[in-house]
């Protein structure tokens, strides 16, 4: 099957305010997203503390949506299950944030997760070419991660082609997912270079028109982009 | 001056929902606590994630009460003018968390806010005895650091004696706190070793007449420990 | 009780002839020795490694005589389960190597495992002074640890004294352990400081009488030595 | 001459019992083995401890072979020489274990031993594109390192073929060792690969038959799977 | 405009007397050199501890020659502006000082200066195909850092020769840079790579018609190669 | 003996002209200062960089006066023989930068130097209790350390006591030294307070009427200070 083909629209919660993420969680349903993701950052991984398992485990039960946790903390293994634990279907490991990226990966199904791997704008794709047969998901990171707000890096497109292609050679379904400065402006760009999975965080939260209209412009754009390539 | 002698109950928020986590902040200054402690953990100097500055930003717009931030985090310097910034007026720094905690100490003075120090349970009273000139606060931790809901230590009471004989030796106010199974049986033990200022977690959350009432007890209990001392 | 008062001889086993563990170990009982000691070190606390559990494991099969693992390694609590596991009835934690040594030395008595903490020789006293409570054994090194055949620090007793002094306001029974350069020379110093469980390496394999007659030995000048003091 | 085409048949001592080290290695010399792998690990690289230099060293006496150190541990360059002086004719170091890898390969030569570079299952073989000219030997892991008994992962056979062809290129001789799983149902894979030096623990020492007889099978079915690739 | 074609000369500091480097300088522009390299080495990257920004600034004064840092050092972020503000105009990150090669180089721009990036010898040249459109120079480590006066490694050629070709692809002008053993018998080699910009030491220092004669040496080679490629 | 009472005056050369360290070097000796120390800064262990060996070694060539070498660095064990071959007679070591200080403080002996111990502000007197027998100096610092022209902290005063009576129960001479902050308005609190080795810098390099009256000054200001104490 090789690269999963639906547009997926993921909101990242960082925008929100998170003295109300249940509200944020809620509306983001409604506004018709197809998951949520959890920007989980450590301060030492990222120059950025957010949020851990306790955080997502409340969240959990005010919606059906399902949850996926992008981990940029430091030696991963030993929270996995917590992140399961706490309502996670899938589980996103840095490469760079591991020595032994297959057993981490490896883990994360072990203890009942889908198994996603992301790879910071610098790293290089062949980071994760032995590790493919372990993913249900790429994440070429299309910004540095630790906040939000920051502008999209165009040159990852080439990361996200190589990274299509590379998935595209396996026989089982693996979703491209993007992350970073994603909005009605660079979608066209991502999609054609080969993503699919889609996540945004300040063009959804600060859309002039409201979150709804956000996800659906984001979608269309993208399925535009989609039938072109 | 020496020890601050008023009684102040402070909430961990540690047993709130965090997906409402504006509410919880407004039922607590409803129930009369004096200041709202959070729980800042990193995973890597405490085995578990709760949230950052961004989170304690979120829940400064609905209350006025005092927040004070207990850092358990490595590394702190390069955080200090965050957690300021997100509207803590004090800061707590471990001891163990920084190899020049006098350094630390002064960067948190200068950054605005009041300055406090924690100390494990293992860690010896001896570790502050050249900052004490720096203080506000004094924690003695009374659980080790990282969950709600643990046990209170009562071996720490000789500690928290040692922390107030030796905070009352100097002419500026200090507080001396404690922080870990704070609750009605043990309030008083802590109290009549010189503990002030009392964090509460669960004890508070899970009162069987609610908050309000958990707060009066707590705070009646400590005076008459106070004032039998 | 205090300080427990029985003189205990306990070998080291760095030694013995790793190429047959078993047989040593063997000896080691017939020679009257009262428990084994197993020096594990990972390289990384001290320059040197020597085993693991499984090492620990494959000899408890030939003797009955208790261990004890003077875990030598960098972030010990991930392992006190596989060290209780392998046949250990006493964890000793080095007071370096951990940040939340209360909770550590915990974990060992949760796993079912006595509980043993050591000082290097700059280590104070007092940085265990709030975990007496805790404790089975308090180990003052005579050498820096690492190696075998080093030479006996004896203004390390002072501390031994300090360490009998500490343990002796407890009620509970607690052993005061040496190890490093423990002999024929110097185990008079040693207990009339107030050790009583004295790990021997070297001067044990080496004695020109053979291991019985060196255990013995060192158990009598041990005896005459706590009857003076 | 490129890729070295004798097949050796390797054995890590992981199943043996410690406790009779020397009697393992007799019985392994008699078996008819190639050379002795000694797995190092040390508890921070790997999540195990396993034996360093002085268990090596005792072993030596008992045998003739070869020894070879697969060195699963951080910082090796401050232990190279012990690991020689021991009586390793071959060190093996992991990509993964040093920022300055070109250096401390040459410090391995220059030791007087023989240079082999390991990858874990994630590392991409671009790695060591830059130190082929330093190495005598190139060990691709068929599992996660850590621990024996796990199961071959067969997708590391595109790892071993790229390595086969990069040191094939190269005008000295240079062995593709694997090592993992490696038993009767795993070794036609790994040598169709291009893996020539076999490194088995769990088949051999399990193997009904005996060791001998498990050698000679392993042996014979890599002969097999050479002369058909 | 892809690499930048003019042969450049550049002093490494390491080999002049360290007391009187204000003197050296000075000699350094009147023998022609086409700006200064400053090895900054920390103890911890490299196994040498060289000097810092207080060094630099102190040189800045008597010389308009343009200087680059050579940044040897772990967390590089930390000083990316005190190495500006000391009057570098280019910064070299090491890919292998970094987990977010990316953000770092962006911030040697945002701090005003050139931005260039080094390998190690060992490091794949894809360990920078990402961030190629960050860059005004490429640095090939030909030695492995930390010393003055190592022998060239004439195997990083094809490395040079892999930079020349990836930067060529790209349209704004980027440097193609070397150090490490690099005199009148290697620089031949490093320029028919695709070198352009040659750091050199001892051959310079030791040069027997001393500098200016080694630079114009240096220079009359390199332009040789250049044409002859 | 016990403790030193020779007053000695000695420079820090951070405020020196780096470009010209000889020249300063020379200019101190000219002023009458009994001793130069260097400020080793990794970077790491303090937030600045300052120099290494090279730099030391530079300068030893212009002087006759002895070099002390304040190492602010992580892990000094592994450097202690380069500074002693780079010309230092004593070698200050960090109490908070090795987990085995009494070993550390072994080798420098055993490498020919005297031996020194530091102190953070923020550190008890009690970490350097175990230690003092292998101590020719104690080094109270006065600032936290990392930079010149940074305020005299006055209530080390009471350490600078303890460290006083401490090394006067000792039968060997033992020096103490202060360093940061010292200048006329200071000496004479420091001196009071026990300390008999001054190490000034920017009060010395500032000093309206030249080194050399700067140093008569502190000289004179300490000689007065100890007649009274």
């Amino acid at each position: 099957m090789g690269v999963k083909q639906n547009i997926l629209v993921i909101p990242s919660v960082l925008p929100a305010d998170f003295s109300q993420l249940g509200n944020a969680v809620v509306e983001l349903e409604k506004a018709g997203v197809d998951r949520i993701q959890w920007d989980v950052m450590d301060g030492v991984f990222v120059p950025n503390l957010t949020f851990g398992p306790d955080t997502i485990a409340s969240a959990r039960k005010v919606t059906t949506l399902g949850f996926e946790a992008h981990l940029m903390i430091v030696d991963p293994d030993q929270y996995i299950e917590k992140y399961v634990a706490a309502g996670c279907e899938l589980l996103i490991i840095h490469a760079e944030s591991t020595r032994h990226l297959h057993r981490t990966l490896g883990r994360v199904r072990q203890a009942g997760a889908k198994v996603g791997v992301a790879l910071n704008p610098a790293t290089p794709i062949c980071a994760i070419e032995n590790v493919v047969d372990l993913l249900d998901l790429i994440l070429i990171m299309t910004v540095n991660p630790g906040f939000g707000g920051q502008a999209y890096i165009s040159t990852m497109e080439s990361k996200i082609s190589s990274a299509y292609e590379l998935a595209n050679s396996f026989s089982h379904e693996i979703e491209i997912e993007v992350d970073g400065g994603i909005s009605s402006s660079t979608v066209e760009g991502a999609v054609s270079a080969g993503a699919r999975t889609l996540v945004a965080g300040s063009s959804l939260f600060k859309h002039p028109d409201g979150l709804e209209a956000a996800v659906t412009e984001i979608r269309n754009l993208a399925g535009q982009a989609k039938r072109k390539a």
